[in-house]
C-alpha cells in the first residue's frame, strides 16, 4: 500500500485526487494538506466525502510530509512546489507536481510566461513531463513528474499523431479551446461567480495564455522543430470538460497528394490503438465533453475539409480527471508499477 | 454471474442501469432492450459508453428475454410491465420494475392516479415495494420488486423514522420537492428543451402528482394509519438530484413536552444507524444535491423550529441512482444474495 | 428631470437600477457610488453598459451626494444607510433604502435577526414600507422608503389578499421559496462560485433567514394579529428569479363551508384587479420565473387541494426587478408623481 | 402605424419579434401565424406575454395575410417563404424573410447546401441581403429582404472592415463560433433536451454547416474575390448568445510591414464609427455574450498576435436579437423610414 500525501487537497484538483484515490486499491492517503482549512474535517470542506473520508486537513508541510509519504501530489499554485522541493525530499519520496513548475524545459520561457522566478531550476532537467501516453517509459523511472496542464493534455494529444507523422503543417496549427469553470479553481473571485459565468461565454488569455508555450514545446518535440501556435481558451458555463477544436493545413504527402481520412486515422491508430484511455471515435462522430465526464478518457474525432485543405481535429477530456487528478494517478500507477488503470476505471456519467 | 436483461435500456434510468451494471462484479447484461433504437449500437445512443459497451439494442421482447436472463429490469412507461408479465415469465426470471405498476397495493388508487387500467392486478399483492432500507427482508425473498419512484424514495426515507416513532404529526406533513430534469425522461417534448428549463424554476403536478399516493401509502404503514399529505414537485435547471424539504408539526411526547433535536436524531439513528447508503448529516448541516451526485447515497439533515413548533426535514438523492437505477441494483443485490453495495460503491462527484 | 444618486451602484441591485434608470424619461443618474471601483468607468465594471453609461464611479459620500440628488437609492449592506442618514440629508433629498435597515418597525426584532445595533432607530417610525401595491398612498408622501426584500415581496404579495380576507389560517402558513443566485450579491465568496451553485440545489437559512420577521410583520398587519410562519429559502442554479410556494389551511367561511377556487380568485381580484404589475394567472396555470425575467411583474397562481384542505399558492418575481431595483423605481415614481410604470414598461424575456 | 404579420410567430425568433414589436411605436402586430397553435392564445404559448398580447394564433396563410399587413416577417423553416411568395403578394406587402431562402445569390449553392429545390429563384436577384450596417441603402428600397443568419451576422460583421481594407488574408480566415441553444429552435428533438445540452459542449456541422456559404459570399464581396473559409459552430449550454472567434493571417501593407493594432482599429472605426448597434470595445477588452444579451448590439474586440502574425477577432451578439428578430426589426425600420433604433433601444441585461 503506497502512502500518499496531497498538498493543496482542498482545491478542485485536490478534491478530485481524493475522490479517485479513495477507491484506489494500492494507495492510501495519509496527508490532506490545505492552507485554508487546517484542522477542519476534510468532509466539512467537501460534503460529498462525508462518511468516506474521516481525516482532518493538515498544513502544507512538505518537509514533514515527505517522511510519511511514498509519493506527494502538489495541487498548488505555480511556484510553490519549486520553492519547497530539495534533494532530501526527493530522496525520500516521489513527487507529482500538478502545477506548471517543472513542465517547461527552458526556464526563461517559464519565467516569461508565468512572471515569477523559478526557485529550483536545477530540477527542471530531471523532471519528466507526465503525459502518460507519450512519455510512458520515462515516467516509470521518474522521481519527479510534471503533470501536464488541462488544456495542454487535450490540445497535445488531439494533434500529436498527425504532427509526429508529418500529416499536417504544424506552423498552421490553431487551437480554439473551451473549458468548464472548475479549471479556474476554487478561489473566491468575482469573475468565477455563478452569475458572471452562467448564461455567458467569453474568451480569455487571448494570445497570452500560459498553456501556449507548454503545447508548443511538446508538439515541437513531435514535429522535430520549434513551432508557434495560436491558442485561445474560452470559459463555458459548465462545471467540467474541455473541448479543443484544432485547425491545421494538411501537408502534401511524398506523392504530392493530400492526406485522406484514412491516412489520419492510421496515424491515430498507430500511436493510440492500444491506449485504454484514448478513444478515437468513429468516422463522422465528434466528441462531446459530457461523454467523458468523470472519467479519464480522451475522446478524439476529426475530419478533412476538402474545400479548405484543412484537417479539423476535436478532442475532449474531463479537465479535473485526465486534465489533472486522473492523469496524476495514472502517472503514480506508472511510477509504482501498478496497473495503469487502477483507480481510473471510471465510466463517464450521462446525463 | 447473473444474467441481466434491461427493457427500456435507452432511457435515462436504463442508461444509468448500464453504467452501474457495467462495473458490477456479479452481473452481466445480456439484453439491451429498446423500442426506438433496435439494432443500433448502444454506444451510438450513449456516447459515454463507447468502447465500454459493444452490444447493439434488441427489442423489448420480455417473453424471449425471460429465457435468457436471470433478472429483468423494466425501465419503461407505466403500464408496460403489467401488460407483459405472467406466471411463465415469473417462474423463469425475477423482475425489478422501475415503473409504478406494482408500487401501489390498492389497484383503484393506481387506476385513478395513473388514468390507466391495470393489466395484471393479480400480481400486485405479491410484489414487494423495493425500498431497501425499509423492506430489506421481504425484498430478499421477492421474485417481483416494485422499484420506488424517485420523489417517493427521497420523501419517504426523509420522514420515515420520525413518523414511525410518532415524533411528528403525520397529518401535517408537507413535502416540497425539487428535481433535476433527468427525472422527466428522455422523451422529446417542448417543456424539457434546454431553453425552456434553463434559467427557470416552476412547480408542476400541483396537488395531483402521481407520486403522492405512493408516499401516502408507505408513510401510512409507518404511521399505522391512513394519511394525506401535500406534495409539490418542482423542476430545477440541473441534470440530476432531488431535494425534498419537508414540514411537519412536532407531536407532544408522553410527558407533554415537544421532541428535541436529540429525540429526532435518536430516531434517525435507530433506523438508519447501520445503513451504508443513508448519511444523517451533522447538526446544522443540510444536504445539497451535489453531495450525492452520481452515488446511491441519501443525505438527510433536519432541525427543529421552536418558533413554529415544526420539524423541518431535508433529504437529497441522485434521482437516477438511489431514485431509480441504483436502488434497482441494490434490490437485485438483495434478491441474489450479493453484498448490498456491490456495483454501488460510488463516490459522489464534486463539482 | 429628477436627479438620482445611487450608493452601491456596482452590486447587482445597483447595476439593475442603472439599467432601469438609463431608460427612465424623468430621471437622470448623477452619482454612481461604489466602495470598490472609485474612479473607474462604470462600464468597465458592467460591460453591458458600454457606450450607454459614460460616467465613472464615485465614493459613497451620502453627505455630498444629498446636495446634488433629489433622491438617493442605497443598495448597500445592512447597517450602512442607518449609519449615514440624518435630518440634514432627509431635508434635502428623499431616500429609498434597498437594505433592511428601515423595514422592521420593532428595532429589537431587527437587532436580533440582523445581529447589529441600529444606528438610527428614530427614523424607523417615519419610514414607509415600500410595497407599492399595499402601501401606495403612504409611499407617495414618504421621504424615507424601506424597499422590501426580494423574498418578502414575493412571499407577501402571493398570500396577502387571502390573509386580508380571512380565507386561510395565517398561523398555518409555510413559505418554501427558491431563488436565483443574483440574490446572493456580487461578493466574491466560495459558496457563490459557479461550480458550487451549478448542478446543485440546497436550502439555507433554515428557520433563521432574516426575511422571516419582515414577512411576519407585514402579513401580521393584514391578518390583524401577530403571526409566525415557516420560511425556507433555497438556492437555485439560475441567475434571476424567485418562486415562492406557499401552503396554508383553508379557513371555514361563516357558513361552515371551505372557500372555493372562486372565493380565492375574488380576493385576488379585489386587491390586485387593477394592478399593472400583478398578473393573476388563469385557472390551472402556475407561474414560472422565466415568464417574469427582466420585468417588474409578479405572477401568481393558486389551487385548492381538497384532499388536504389546503390552499397552495405560487408567486414568481424577478428578484432584481420587482424584488429590488424595479420596485425601488416604482417607489420613486410614486414619490415624485410620475406614472407608476415609467421606466418599468419591460416585457419579460423568453427564453 | 404599420400593420405587421408574422408567419412562424411561435418559434423562438417569432416570439422575440413579438417581444420587440410589442414596444415598437410605429408598428402593430395584426397576425400571429403559427402552424402548431392555431386558435390558441399566443400568451398560452409564451406565458411571458400574458396580459401583454391578447390575440390568438392564426394559420400561416400568407395570401390572406398579405391583404392585411404592410409587412410580413417569415420566421419559418427553409423553403417555406420561397414556396409562398409571388408577385401579387409582393405588390401588396413587404417581406422580411428570416429563413435562408433569399440569402444566397447563386441558387445552385443554396440547393447544394440546403438540399432542397428553390421554389422561387426568380426573386433571388431582387432580394436584398439585410445586413443593415453593410447594405443600409439597398434595404431602404427593398420590398423583399433576406434577413441574415445568426452565425453569419456575427461572423461577417466581426471581420468585414479588415477584409474590406485588405488588412487580413481572407483565404486564411477561420471562424470558430459558439452559440446558445435557442439557435436550435423550439422543435422537440432529443439533442436539444436540457439534459443533453447542459454540462456539455460539442461542435456540430463541422465543415458542412449551412451558414458557411453565406459568410463566404458576403465576405467575398468585401474582399472583391471568392473565398473559402473554415467555419465550425459549437453548442453551448446557455439560452442566448453567439461568440465568434476568428483567426486570420495579417496581410503586409504596401510598405512591407504588418498592420498594427491601430491600423485595425482605424478600419473598424471607418466602417462602424457611427453605428449605434456596433460597439468596438477598448483595447484589451474582449466581448462576452452576456454583455449583449437581450439587445441588438454587436460587440467586437480584437488583438494582434505578433508571435504568429495573426489577427484574432472576437464578436458577440444575442442570436435572437441582432441574429434574428432585432435585425429584422432594424430592416423594417429602414424599409419604412422609421428611426433605425425604434423598438431596439434595449439595454443588455446583466446578470
Amino acid at each position: 500500500m503506497v502512502k500518499v500525501g496531497i498538498i493543496g487537497a482542498t482545491g478542485y484538483a485536490g478534491g478530485e485526487l481524493v475522490r479517485l484515490l479513495s477507491r484506489h486499491r494500492e494507495a492510501k492517503i495519509v496527508w490532506y494538506g490545505s492552507k485554508s482549512y487546517i484542522d477542519q474535517k476534510f468532509s466539512a470542506v467537501y460534503g460529498n466525502l462525508f462518511r468516506i473520508v474521516d481525516a482532518s486537513c493538515l498544513d502544507d508541510n512538505m518537509e514533514e510530509l515527505s517522511k510519511e509519504a511514498d509519493v506527494i501530489f502538489t495541487a498548488t499554485p505555480q511556484g510553490l512546489c519549486a520553492s519547497l522541493i530539495n534533494e532530501e525530499i526527493l530522496k525520500r519520496t516521489k513527487i507529482i507536481d500538478l502545477s506548471a513548475d517543472f513542465r517547461i524545459k527552458d526556464v526563461s520561457v517559464y519565467e516569461k510566461w508565468y512572471g515569477i522566478k523559478h526557485a529550483s531550476p536545477s530540477y527542471i532537467e530531471e523532471a519528466v513531463y507526465g503525459l502518460c501516453e507519450i512519455n510512458r517509459e520515462a515516467v516509470k523511472q521518474a522521481r519527479l513528474v510534471a503533470n501536464p496542464g488541462c488544456y495542454t493534455t487535450c490540445s497535445i494529444l488531439t494533434a500529436y499523431p498527425l504532427i509526429k507523422e508529418g500529416l499536417i503543417d504544424s506552423h498552421s496549427l490553431i487551437v480554439d479551446a473551451k473549458s468548464g469553470t472548475s479549471g479556474a479553481g476554487r478561489g473566491a473571485k468575482v469573475p468565477n461567480l455563478f452569475c458572471e459565468v452562467n448564461e455567458n461565454i467569453k474568451a480569455y488569455g487571448i494570445a497570452s495564455h500560459r498553456h501556449t508555450p507548454e503545447i508548443e514545446e511538446q508538439l515541437g518535440y513531435a514535429a522535430g522543430e520549434e513551432l508557434t501556435i495560436s491558442f485561445t481558451p474560452h470559459l463555458v458555463p459548465m462545471n467540467r470538460g474541455i473541448l479543443a477544436t484544432e485547425y491545421a493545413l494538411l501537408k502534401k504527402k511524398a506523392d504530392g497528394s493530400l492526406p485522406t481520412y484514412e491516412d489520419l486515422r492510421a496515424a491515430y491508430d498507430k500511436y493510440y490503438g492500444k491506449e485504454k484511455f484514448i478513444r478515437i471515435l468513429e468516422k463522422g462522430v465528434y466528441p462531446e465533453t459530457k461523454w467523458v465526464e468523470g472519467s479519464n478518457y480522451v475522446d478524439i474525432g476529426f475530419c478533412i475539409d476538402e474545400r479548405t485543405g484543412r484537417a479539423i481535429l476535436l478532442g475532449a477530456i474531463d479537465n479535473l480527471v485526465k486534465g489533472a487528478a486522473g492523469q496524476a494517478v495514472q502517472n503514480m500507477n506508472l511510477m509504482f508499477g501498478f496497473p495503469e488503470e487502477e483507480g481510473l476505471d471510471l465510466i463517464p456519467m450521462f446525463p
